[in-house]
């Protein structure tokens, strides 16, 4: 069949859209109609050139939600008509990884994900001229019809806005998760965000969510306060205003009876290395956690005194907010569903498929918090 | 009253044994008379100048036991003539982090510990000229009498031999407790040690002890692995005979179901932040987990790519093992009188304070593990 589909035909270039040929869903593969996907930074990062492991022509986007219209032999979890939402982090729920118990990296189809293919190793999506068109992030919900392993849907309630629990495919479950499976956040602490962007933003309500006492953003960005405030935070730091924002934050978390300080919990949503190092200094001695969530440079590498680590502070990352996708994902639609997280203010601005590149663009001003394209 | 002590009178020098002065227990003190003490690494880091924090004169040692032979006003957790051994993480079960449940690092007396002074600001000892002599790591153990805070010493039973029992007052606890407290090893693991001296050896019964399947050793010392055998290592590798010692790793613990590899936790056990880097990029994508023991030379960083932690790795660090020394220590005296773990083989020179300086000499060409002075 053909679907329309914005295509990222080479690095740097705006993408392009166009009608391409779409081969129907192999054994335990599902055809999804997408009924919205959100425009992440991890797209650009890709679309600009920026991600030395990006593969193109590919058609981006992994943050999507939409309709179940065609299974293929063998599948068995999901039906025609189920709504879901894709997973770049699959859930194979047998591999080693699965199992372990300890992580939601399920490795099932890493390899053939990694090279822009489908499990079997091959591409569905291909020009019309017949030139093959890489997959990403095993989503591809820049197409307005895509194919995906059933493992790597999440089947989700039927009731859930598209427009809005698309963002739940990326942004929503990395920064919650972050707080909820990676950090475990405990209620009482006192936690530092660093990055008031979409990401930042949802681990601000995730540290609301799990009760957290005391929640800092630190943003260079002043007009971020009202929404992150929205959010959760209970004080803003802006890096600007002070001479070392490790030493404020050691103040701020200071009480008469712990004068130590530090924030028990810190999440980088930024990216920046540096930032990075600063999220774990100003962690509590003894016990603070720093959560790397967001994606650095290629080649850039964190640094710091080994005695951080000696002294207590633990530092860990997290891949989509540790969740795994098909058991929990169906959980945060609930969350959303029943009030006790928050998407709608974040979808600042709604496009069409043709106007796509336009959501770059507000991306890349500052003007949005998420777009999202409604086909 | 007088006592002998070797005393660290500049930084380089070796030490001097000589008589001293030391005063009586203060109100919440208690004088110690020590029978046996280790001689370790981070006494001889300081004794060299290369520690930039070090005091002088002082005397060092933190690795004893003893006996009480004195108490001061208001203590009552110890009474004459319990055994005991000092603690240079002491345990006041008061303090923010005390009562954290989170960590062991005890911040009671921290300041005027670092300083070399007892909590009231001032020393117990001096030279017969009447010059202060700095205490070390609030313990000095290398006085034949010593004063220490009540809460820095842990009660143990008066059956366990002291040349033997002294080790547990540093590095058995540090490596036994770094598998225990801090990893939280379980049974059945995948774990791999750098550096195969004392600490090292500790940290390998510590995983034969929490049931540990495989217990990887690497040390560029070949004449390490019998002793290494001997307290539990299956697999040894020397990194002179490899090319790249993480990939080796992650051959060596990958299975027909796992082909991802890699340990569930590593030690690092030599102080060398270019092996804590290694440590932690050896161990499993998703839940491995890497514990810096070693002391690391002033102003040394550690680096690694961020990728490393957001897939799922996570890098940590332990000091005193995670243990809680009034708490912990005796229980692990314990297990050594039970024959759960084995402490014999490990000293393996008995000195005088005369020879005090021999223990150093023994330490720095490899010969010893470790030393012990007996009173
Ligand atoms: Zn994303
Ligand atoms: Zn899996
Ligand atoms: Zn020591
Ligand atoms: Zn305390």
């Amino acid at each position: 069949m053909r679907t329309r589909a914005a295509v990222a035909m080479e690095a740097g270039k705006p993408l392009e859209v166009m009608e391409v040929n779409l081969e129907g869903p192999k054994a335990g593969e599902v055809m999804v109609e997408i009924k919205a996907t959100g425009i992440c930074h991890t797209d650009d990062f890709t679309r600009s050139g920026a991600d030395p492991e990006g593969l193109f022509p590919a058609i981006l986007g992994h943050e999507g939600a939409g309709v179940v219209v065609e299974v293929g032999p063998g599948v068995t979890s999901v039906k025609v008509g189920d709504h879901v939402i894709p997973l770049y982090t699959p859930e194979c729920r047998q591999c080693a990884s699965c199992l372990s118990g300890k992580t939601n990296l399920c490795t099932a189809i890493r390899n053939t994900q990694g090279q822009g293919l489908m499990p079997d190793g091959t591409s569905r999506f291909s020009m019309l001229d017949g030139t093959p068109i890489h997959h990403y992030m095993g989503c591809s919900t820049f197409s307005n019809y895509t194919v995906l392993p059933e493992i790597a849907v999440a089947k989700v309630r039927e009731d859930a806005p598209f427009d809005k629990i698309c963002y739940i495919g990326c942004g929503v479950t990395t920064g919650i998760g972050a707080v909820i499976n990676t950090a475990k956040v405990e209620i009482g602490a006192k936690a530092v965000v660093f990055g008031l962007g979409g990401i930042g933003l949802n681990v601000l309500q995730g540290l609301r969510l799990a009760g957290a006492d005391m929640i800092i953003g630190v943003d260079l960005n002043d007009d971020k306060k009202p929404m992150a405030e929205h959010f959760g935070m209970t004080h803003f730091i802006n890096p600007k205003n002070t001479e070392n924002v490790v030493q404020e934050i050691i103040n701020l978390t200071k009480t008469p009876f712990d004068q130590i300080g530090g924030a028990d919990y810190s999440f980088d949503c930024t990216g920046n290395v540096n930032v990075m190092r600063q999220a774990l200094e100003c962690t509590h001695r003894g016990w603070g956690q720093s959560i790397v969530i967001g994606v650095a440079p290629a080649g850039a590498e964190i640094s710091t005194r080994p005695f951080q680590l000696v002294t207590g502070r633990v530092w860990k990352g997290s891949a989509f907010g540790g969740a795994r996708g098909r058991t929990d994902v169906p959980k945060i639609v609930d969350w959303y569903m029943d009030g006790k997280i928050e998407i709608d203010p974040m979808i600042t601005h709604l496009l069409t498929l043709d106007d796509i590149n336009k959501g770059f663009d507000l991306m890349h001003s500052g003007e949005s918090i998420r777009s999202v394209v409604l086909y």
